[in-house]
């Protein structure tokens, strides 16, 4: 592999994509699929169909390989992490080997590859190192902000990004009234107080599924707990986010 | 006016345009296009270049319109602020009225409508108040951590978006290692403690003239100090960004 190219995808609709995004991806060689992606879900079909849609460059392959699972036996953390990095590298070159060693090869990052993605730090684990090109994609974020047709600040204000377990272990992050909270499994906005907190959130955000509720902590925390486990038993899966906002 | 687009372009890169920005695009009766941009650049004409670009529907019209100025005379700044947001929605009636009322109007924000961005809260002052669907674009963060290829946060930790002003004036955000600093004319970067902190810089980020410097803030900090001035001169304008990571 000479030549690495991340790919920021978006949230979900194959709309997200940028014009760089669908120039890049007609001029590599080949594309990687994975064939478990982000969450729960099995997110492959997405990339299929958005390779199906926009690749019109009949020379470039679609590669798929199986994620490799996290084992769950190693102790520590940051080890388990680290060894499933690495395994994954590893996958990533044996299914370019079976396709033929090609050159110059994409990967599909689902939302933009800057953003709480470990697809960079697997790329450093090759070697030799291909040369790295990054292809900004819509993040959830701004899929959520969006949807709800809000700033992410306040005016002239900072904001924190943080996810669902820092909120939980850490609270509620000084010095700012505006946070926004992914990677939450475990609803932790019911955890900190309610009072003068605004909730926006969204559950597949920007997809043609999107359900987005806003309002009062108090009064919403309990509606959008029983939503969300109802769109989790319908779906079988579910990507949810959401900014407080604290007067 | 029915319904009102904010359509999120990107930070100056035309392939930063999604799918969606174009469809969206090409779907209304009229362009609004702003003769002064962001910063202190006349950026219309990148705006222009973008709908020549893609604009393929002949029944859009593109309404350019002045930007009014800030009146430095009111002494308040949230006044200031309110008085400028009211007199820019006017503007945009008064363009829409002498173009005839088209019902559908898109208008083209610089990164994405929710990142320091007065958009939405002028759209909020029209009356009656139109439909609004934002869509968002890729914004000059996510362009600044593609020029470096970094992730915006630390593994699994909490980031802080902020600005120059913020940063001057209340030091570094309490409770995180990583923040991203925008709206800075200042170089406020120079007045922290630089023991243990890198700094990630870009201007014109994701732009033709995109330069990308990083290292120990210690060594950088004049180095970037310099360039910018020397940019500055030899532009006429300059927007940059940056990152600021403590071990
Ligand atoms: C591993 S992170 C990847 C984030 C991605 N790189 C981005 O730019 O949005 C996964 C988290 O992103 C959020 N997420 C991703 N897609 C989402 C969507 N369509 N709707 C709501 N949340 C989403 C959820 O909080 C989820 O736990
Ligand atoms: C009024 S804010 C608008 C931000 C925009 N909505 C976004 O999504 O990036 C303007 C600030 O954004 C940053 N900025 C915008 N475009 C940039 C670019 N191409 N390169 C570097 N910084 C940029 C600068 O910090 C500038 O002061």
């Amino acid at each position: 592999m000479k030549e690495l190219f991340l790919i920021g995808i978006g949230s979900g609709n194959p709309e997200h994509l940028t014009l760089q995004a669908v120039r890049a991806m007609n001029g590599v060689d080949a594309i990687l699929i994975p064939r478990k992606g982000a969450g729960k879900a099995d997110l492959a079909d997405l990339r299929r169909a958005i390779c199906a849609d926009v690749v019109t460059n009949t020379l470039v392959r679609l590669v798929e390989f199986d994620l490799p699972e996290r084992d769950e036996a190693t102790p520590d953390y940051l080890q388990r992490v680290e060894d499933w990095h690495n395994a994954i590298a590893q996958t990533w070159e044996a299914a370019l080997l079976g396709a033929g060693s090609p050159g110059r090869v994409a990967l599909l990052v689902w939302g933009d590859p800057s953003l709480y993605d470990s697809t960079l730090r697997i790329a450093a684990r090759l070697a030799p190192a291909p040369r790295v090109t990054v292809i900004a994609g819509i993040t959830s974020l701004q899929a959520l902000t969006a949807a709800h047709r809000i700033p992410v600040n306040g005016l002239g204000a900072a904001f924190t990004v943080t996810t669902g377990r820092n909120l939980r272990d850490a609270g509620w992050p000084v010095g700012v009234n505006r946070i926004a909270v992914m990677l939450d499994g475990d609803c932790s906005f019911a955890q900190i107080a309610p009072e003068g907190v605004t909730i926006y959130w969204a559950a597949y955000a920007g997809m043609a599924q999107e359900v987005a509720m806003s309002g009062d902590l108090a009064i919403m925390a309990p509606q959008i707990i029983a939503k969300r486990a109802e769109l989790r038993a319908a779906h079988g899966w579910i990507m949810d986010i959401y900014i407080l906002d604290r007067v």
